[in-house]
C-alpha cells in the first residue's frame, strides 16, 4: 500500500510561487478512485497561478495542490466503483461535475452549474497521488504514452476546437500557436481541412507549427500551409491572396488576444465559422455589424471538453495515430525538479514539460 | 398598356429628404419582369436615407428611387421568363443576386458577393413601376393582402433570425420591439418557444409587443411572456427570475445598441444561442471571456433573407394563419403623401407605414 | 410510514392475464427514492404483455409489477440523493440506465446498452410504491395535473418524435392516431407545422386526431389540417393535392404498420424527413431505391426519450399550455378495477385509461 | 473553328450495345458552353445502357449520344455567359437543372423535379463535343488532370456519401468496393476516420480497397483499416470485434445489394450513420424495427452531387492532394476503340476506363 504522506507541489496563500512539501495521502470515498501519477503536464493556467494572476487568487485556497494534466495508474477503488479497477492506467479529467444541475441532466455537463475543477478549486495532481470520482478516469489505451496520456486534459479543449465545425476540403485560420494551437492544427489537419493558415509572433512557436504541419501531411498531398508573423503588415493580405480572395473558411482562435481577434474577424469569409477557445484578458471591442452580422458569421465558445464523449474522440485519434503529440513534449523532469520547470516555460524556451514523480521515466 | 412616365419618389443628392418627380416608365430585359406596384411599406433604412445617413451616402447616385419593401403585379415580362406570367400578383425579393460567385454557388446566395439591392444600389419600388429579374417575383397567395405581402421582406430577416434556432418549449429574449422585433415575435410564439421575454424602451412599441404576444398565444396558455422596460435597473434580475435563475435559451438580438447587446449576453444562459440582426452603429466592447467563450455560446450573425427558402416558408406561416402581421401597419398613405408618412416614422408615432400608388387601397 | 405490505398488479409466468396480489413495500438503498404512486396509466405494451405477446415472453419474470407510466410522491430517499427530497411529487423516467457504458458515456444514454426497463425488466409501478434511482425521479411542476404527469412517459417518445426535425411551416403526416400520435399532432402543431396530415384507421381515433388539431390551433389560423382514412383509394392522392403536389415535409410515422410506412414514403418529397417510431411485428419490404436513396430521404430511427433533456421540455411544453393532454385520458379508474381499464382497452373503446392507486382522485 | 460533323457513340434504339457514328457539331443557345472534349470515362450506368436495361430504355431515345464523365475545354460560349470564357478546361455536371421548381428555389437542386441528364435524357459525351449551360461547366485546376477532372462526376457522389456526416475519429464500414466505393474509402480516411473497413466479393476490387487504403494514410497511423469478403460466414463478428464489441460508428453503403445493406445495419452500433448511395435492384427486406426504430440509427438517402457546392469541395480535396484518384483509372484508350473498354468492363477487368478523343493523351 501506500505511504501515509506524500510529496505535493502547492499554492502558498498570498506569495509568488509554489512550494514543495509533505501531505497526507487522501483516501477514497465510495464512488472514488486514487490514482498513483506516473506523469503530470504543466498548463498555461499553472503559470498564471504561479505568479499570482488575480483571475485565480480568490479561487485557491491556501496549500492547494496544483496540476491537472494527469496520467497514472489506479490503487485504490470505492465500493461503488464500476468501470473501472486497480491497476488500470488513468487519465483524469479535471472537471469534477455535479450530475445534477440543469446542465448536467441537459447534456451539457461541461458547463455544469457546479464544476470543481482539480488544481484550483481542489487539490490537483502536482503529487504522487490524488483521489478523484471514478466517472473522472479515462482508460489509457496501450499505445498511448503516458506522457501523451497527461496531454489529453488539453488536447480536449483543442479538439472540442477544432471539430466544433466540418473543416473538410476548407482553409482553416488558427491564430496562436502554443500547445494548444498546435494541437488544434494537427487536428484540422487530420480532420481533412484543405490548408492551415497559422499566425504566432514568437519563432520557436512558429517552427513548432511548421514541424506539426508536416507530421500531419500525408505524401501525396501539395503543401499550401502557411505560418505567419502576425506583426508583418502584409498578414492580412497574404491570408487573402492565399484564399482566392474570399478569406478563410474557419477561423481557429486560440490566443485571446484582441489584434487576433480582430484579424481572424477580418479575413474570415462570409457565411463563415469562428471558434473561439482564447481567453481575453480584457473586453474586445468588435466591429459587431461588419464582422458578425452582415457577413453572417457563426461565432463558437468553447469551453472545457465535452464530459465524456471528447475524451473517446480524443482516444481514437492518438490511438491510431491520425494525431501525434510526441514533438509537443519538450522537457521532462522530476517531480522535485518543478521549479526548472516553471523557470523553463516563462522564459518561453519550452513548449509542454512533463513532471514525473517517479524518477525512472515511461 | 402603361403611360411613358410615372411618378417616382428619389433621393436628390446631397440633400435632406427625398422628392417626388417623373420618371420614364422601365422598360424589361430578357430575363425580367415589370411589377405596377400596389402596395409599398417605409423600412428604417428608407428615414436614414431621407436623413442622408453617412452609411448609405456614397452608395446612392443622384436621383434613384428610394423604397424595397413591395407587392405589385406583373404587367410585362422577358421572353426567357418561365416562371412567372402577366398578371401575377408578386412580392419582390430587394437583392439582387449575381448568381456566379463563389457564395452563390455554394448555396449562400443570401451572401452573394455582387449583391445590387433595390433602393440604394439602384432604383427601387416608391414609383408606380419596377423591373426586376424574374428570379425576384415571389408569387403571392391569395390569403396573404398586398400590403402584408410589401412586408413579406423584412419579415424575411425577422424569420431568418427567430428560426435560426430550434426554440420549442425555449425562453426566448427579443431585444428591441421595432417592427423586426414584433415580427420575430409573433414568429417564435408561432413556433413553439415556451415563453418570450422581450425589452424595449418606447411604450408604444411595448404595447405593440404585447398585443402581438397575446394575438400569437393558443387560448389554453398560460400567459408567461413578458415586456420590458430595460431602463430599469432590475431587468436583468427579472428575466433571470423567470427562467428559474439559469437564463434564457435564445437571443434575438434586434436592435444593434450596445446596452441591449451585453444585457443579452448576460441574461444568456451558458450553451445558449446568440441570433444577432441588430446593427450597430459604432464597435461593440465585449466581455469576450466571459459573456462567450467560457460559457459556450454560439453567435449567429444574420444577413438578408435565405434566397429563395426564407421566401417559402414566409409564405407558408402567413398563409395557414399561423402568423398574422396586419396589426403592424398603423397607417396607410397614396404615394404623393409620402412626406405625412415619413414625418410620423420620424416621430415615432407610427409602426409600418404603406404607400399606395393606387389611391382605392385593397 | 408505509405498510409492510401493498397492492401489486404483476404478471403470473405463463398465464394469459394479470393478476393483483400483495407484495412486500420496497426498501430504497443509497441512491434511490421510494414513490408513493398517485395516477398510473396504461400503456399499449401493457396490453401485449397481458396478452402474452412473444416480444415479452422470456424478459417477464413471474410476479413481475407491471406498469411504467407513474406519478407519484417521493416517501422514502436514500442518503446519497442531492436533488428531490421527500413530499416532491414526480413523474418517472421508466429506464434504469448504466451510467458508464460507451453510450451512456458518450451522450447517447437513452442507448443505453445496459437499459432496464421497469414493469419488464424489473417491477414496475401498478402498485403502491415504487424504488428508482433519485436521477429517474422528473419533478412535476404545480401545473401539470398528476394524471398529465403520469403521461409524460410516453409524452416523451412523441415529443424526441415530432421535434427530431424543424417543423415550422412545414407540411407533416401524422400517420397512426393512438396515444402517441395524436401526442405527435399535438407537438407538431405547437412547433409552428404549417399543417398536419393524419391517417388511421379507426373512426374513434380519428375524432381524437380532430379535436386535438383544433385545440393546438391558435384564433387566427386557417383549418389547412386534414384526417384521412387510409383505406380509402384516394389517400395518396388527396395528400399530393394538399402539399401543392409535392407531398409532405416531413413523416411522423407511430404505427408500425407495412402499408402506412409505405403510403408515408410515398407521399414524402424528395429531400424530406421521415421519423419512424412505430415498431413493426415483422421484416418491411421497402422501394429503398425510390422511396430512399434517389429521393435524398432521411429516415429517424427514434427510441425512449433523451435522458433527461427531453424531460425538460416535456414539462416546458405542458407547463405553459403550449400543448394539452387531457383530451387523451378518456377513463379513470381505482387500481383494483385494472380488468375493467384493460378491457375497455382491449376493445378498442378507450384512449388513455388511468389507474389511481387512491380511490379520491385529484 | 469546328467540323461540321463529329463522331458520337450512340444507342440505337432497341438493339444491344452501342454504335459509332457521325453526328452535327451542336450549337451554343445564349447561355451555353460548348466544349472540346479531352477525356471522357465509363461509368457503371454506361454498362447499363450497353446491355438495353430496361432501367433506361424508355428514357433514351433513337441515336442518343452517351456518356456523362467528361472533361473538355470550352471552344464557344453564349452571349449571355458571365462565368467562364473560350480556353478554359472544365470538368461536367452530368444533371442540368430547371432553376425554378421548388426545388432549385430552395436549396435543394440536386433533387431538381425536371433533371435532365446528360447521355440519358439528352445527348452525352462519348464524342468530340457538346453542349451545356453554362452552369453546368466546372473550371478545372491546373493540378488536376483532364482524366482525373472526368472522374470528378462520379467523384462528387462518393464524396456527398462520404462526408455526409462527420467521420473524425470514427470506425466507417463502406460496403461494396466498385470505383465509388473506393473513392469513399479515401475520402473517409482524408476526412479522419479512424478506421475504415470495406467488404466486397471481388478480389481485384478489394486488391485497389487496400491500395487506395494505404495511400490516403500519413506515414505515422497503425494500420486498422479491413478489407474483407463478405460471403465468409465470420465478416459480421471481425467487424464487430474491431469495433470493441459496438459495431461501426458510420455505414457508406455502395453496393444496393441486399445482404450488403443487412450486414451493414447489423453492425453499426445504435445511434449511428448509414449512408446509402447504392441502389438495390429490387424491394428490400429490412428488419425495420430492430435495426432503425429501436437502435436510433438515422438514414441518409444520396442523390447526385450538391449543384453546385460539392464541386467546390471535390476540387478542394483533388488540388490539395488530400485524396487522389490516379490508381483508379486502369485503362486508357481512343474514342474509336470503345468496344474494347466496354468489354474489358463487362469483363470485370478494369476500374476506371477513360476514353480520349484525342489520340495523343494528356
Amino acid at each position: 500500500m501506500t505511504n501515509a504522506t506524500m510529496r505535493a507541489i502547492t499554492k502558498p496563500s498570498g506569495q509568488i510561487g509554489l512550494v514543495l512539501k509533505d501531505a497526507p495521502v487522501p483516501q477514497v470515498g465510495p464512488a472514488d478512485v486514487r490514482v498513483r501519477l506516473l506523469a503530470t503536464s504543466i498548463c498555461g493556467s499553472d503559470l498564471h497561478i504561479y505568479d499570482n494572476d488575480p483571475t485565480f487568487l480568490g479561487r485557491i485556497k491556501d496549500g492547494n495542490i496544483s496540476g491537472h494534466e494527469l496520467c497514472g495508474v489506479i490503487d485504490a477503488i470505492g465500493p461503488l466503483c464500476a468501470r473501472v479497477k486497480i491497476g488500470d492506467v488513468v487519465a483524469l479529467e479535471s472537471h469534477i461535475i455535479c450530475g445534477v444541475c440543469w446542465y448536467c441532466r441537459n447534456g451539457k455537463s461541461h458547463l455544469c452549474a457546479n464544476t470543481v475543477t482539480i488544481g484550483i478549486d481542489r487539490d490537483g495532481g502536482f503529487t504522487d497521488y490524488i483521489v478523484l470520482p471514478e466517472d473522472n478516469a479515462i482508460l489509457k489505451p496501450d499505445s498511448i504514452s503516458v506522457e501523451e496520456a497527461a496531454l489529453l486534459e488539453p488536447f480536449g479543449n483543442a479538439l472540442d476546437t477544432a471539430t466544433c465545425v466540418d473543416v473538410v476540403g476548407k482553409s482553416v485560420l488558427v491564430t496562436g500557436c502554443g500547445p494548444q494551437g498546435v494541437m488544434a492544427i494537427a487536428i484540422a489537419k487530420a480532420a481533412g481541412a484543405r490548408r492551415v493558415i497559422a499566425t504566432e509572433i514568437h519563432q520557436r512557436r512558429r517552427e513548432m507549427a511548421v514541424a506539426m504541419m508536416k507530421l500531419h501531411t500525408a505524401a501525396h498531398r501539395r503543401d499550401e500551409d502557411l505560418v505567419l508573423d502576425p506583426r508583418k503588415p502584409e498578414t492580412e493580405a497574404v491570408i487573402r491572396e492565399a484564399t482566392d480572395g474570399l478569406g478563410v473558411d474557419v477561423v481557429l482562435e486560440m490566443s485571446g488576444n484582441p489584434n487576433a481577434i480582430n484579424t481572424a474577424f477580418a479575413t474570415l469569409r462570409s457565411g463563415g465559422d469562428y471558434v473561439a477557445l482564447g481567453l481575453a484578458g480584457q473586453n474586445v471591442s468588435i466591429d459587431w455589424t461588419h464582422h458578425v452580422v452582415v457577413r453572417g458569421i457563426t461565432i463558437h465558445g468553447i469551453y472545457g471538453r465535452h464530459v465524456y464523449q471528447t475524451w473517446d474522440k480524443a482516444r481514437a485519434l492518438l490511438d491510431s495515430g491520425a494525431v501525434t503529440l510526441a514533438p509537443l513534449i519538450t522537457h521532462r523532469f522530476g517531480l522535485d525538479e518543478y521549479e526548472k520547470a516553471f523557470q523553463l516555460l516563462k522564459a518561453g524556451e519550452a513548449e509542454k514539460v512533463v513532471l514525473y514523480p517517479d524518477k525512472a521515466r515511461s
